[in-house]
């Protein structure tokens, strides 16, 4: 399948817009809860979206164009939000994703990547062989699922205020797919 | 349990900007396609949107008002949206939903309800007595699982370009909730 790059970058390049619009100055109902023991809340999310942005999508697609398959990717510290999120505000951590993400795509401009480039394959620690235009693609779905998500744990907070209503609503019929 | 309706407009506010910076001008693969047979596109879902500004949520609430559990709602016709898309673009779509959403929230406002007035019932077609205050709360929610669903259809269109990351992708497991 061809994968065309522009279509991935238009979209990695509105999610900080797109999350911006939605969560800024937003009541903390929506933002600061979680929906239960041991999973996120929206403000988790968005420092886990910032500890992507410095450690996973643009140094594995440097891996891969640097080392080929003969240099398995770093682990993913899927807690490496933890330290994002330190004395910061959703607000902050929102300008944060969006410089760091605005950074990402200018460094992923400058590669000028051919289809050759795409093609080229890493070595990921639990998956094996993947490629660069895998690698890209995923970090667009990526955003996707924690927009997916977002949208979830939002609604869970409203969960009883629907009342009898919550039996139409499919978000609220969502039971998460793994972490997220 | 007391409903804080502040904290329902302030989201009810934000949703138009957000699906705005995220699907302006987005290439047509997001916002064109669907997830199969007898489902939706990005387009498709902003058509229902604005179709339950419209006929749904604040005539529900009018109903509720003037009639109480005296007349029961209008069924609100899901396919509605046809009309509403008919030669449009998404762009013009965004914008008609922006418009509508504000003036919603304008006469909202106007009717400056107190917890008297949001205990009020009103008759549901099929899910019989329902308060005011589970309407609004259900028009937030609403907007949350359709958020829900645009990630999701937006996801599908990359299911095999990300490779073997599909599994690690809580979104692509989404079989969906019933039509949303």
């Amino acid at each position: 399948m061809e994968h065309n790059l522009q279509q991935t970058t238009s979209l990695l390049a509105r999610t900080p817009s797109a999350l911006n619009a939605l969560l800024r100055d937003l009541p903390e109902t929506w933002t600061m809860r979680n929906e239960g023991e041991n999973t996120w809340t929206v403000f988790e999310v968005i420092g886990h979206l910032i500890h992507g942005e410095r450690a996973d999508w643009m140094p594995r697609a440097k891996t891969i164009l640097e080392f080929g398959e003969s240099r398995t990717f770093e682990p993913f510290d899927r807690l490496g939000q933890r330290r994002e999120m330190q004395g910061k505000s959703l607000d902050q951590l929102l300008d944060e994703f969006a410089r760091l993400r605005s950074e990402s795509l200018t460094a992923l401009r400058g590669l000028n990547l051919q289809q050759a480039d795409l093609d080229r394959r890493g070595q990921h620690p639990a998956l094996g062989k993947v490629t660069l235009s895998q690698l890209l693609a995923t970090w667009a779905v990526h955003d996707l699922t924690h927009l997916h998500q977002i949208s979830r744990i939002m609604a869970r907070q409203y969960q009883d205020t629907v009342g009898p209503w919550s039996a139409y609503l499919g978000v609220l019929q969502c039971g998460g797919h793994s972490s997220s």
